[in-house]
């Protein structure tokens, strides 16, 4: 399991990654903390393998989480905290976003 | 095909996706000029579907590119302007990074 400092350390494939592009509405509006939580619940949750996440200056900002198998995916999707922040999500702090669930076949890193 | 402004819009998955997750080292040395250019060169490639890219205030980013199949994210890791760039990447612009390439297989969005 790896959240921070330093990019996700891994398993060797295959695993399954969720893939978050979103762009942010103006101000934080509880944003911030609600972030820190879901980070915090989403590594504690069965399957969780990792999660890089970066956010511009403009409010562009793409998460990739990565998991054990689908199974552990749909589960985090319905955990009860996480589905009150995606509601957030939808009407508060994103103007638009994308998920996309992909299955990662090979990588490969700098060493 | 899409490379801004706004986040990626692309056709129905299945399609693929490089994840290239990084931590630059201090200084430009070229590498804005190089990113500019690799963003214009990608897209002309066959089979390139569409790009996110975001890097944040500490240096670390991600990149999402999407691409028609694997053999059109072989071709592009082969592409010689590319290759320069590639060499640059372990040598000067990045302190470590990581790619992951995975098969997209369902996505959804705000609307």
């Amino acid at each position: 399991m790896s959240t921070s400092p330093g990019l996700a350390r891994l398993p060797a494939p295959p695993y399954h990654a969720v893939i978050f592009t979103s762009q942010r509405t103006d101000g934080d509006a509880g944003y911030e903390a609600m972030a820190a939580r879901m980070v915090e619940l989403g590594a504690q949750q069965p399957g969780f393998l990792g999660l890089d996440s970066v956010r511009g200056p403009d409010g562009r900002g793409i998460t990739v989480s990565y998991w054990r198998d689908e199974a552990a995916i749909r589960a985090w999707k319905q955990q009860t905290e996480h589905q009150q922040a995606q509601r957030g999500g939808r009407q508060t702090w994103y103007q638009d976003y994308s998920v996309r669930i992909a299955k990662v076949e090979r990588a490969y890193g700098k060493e």
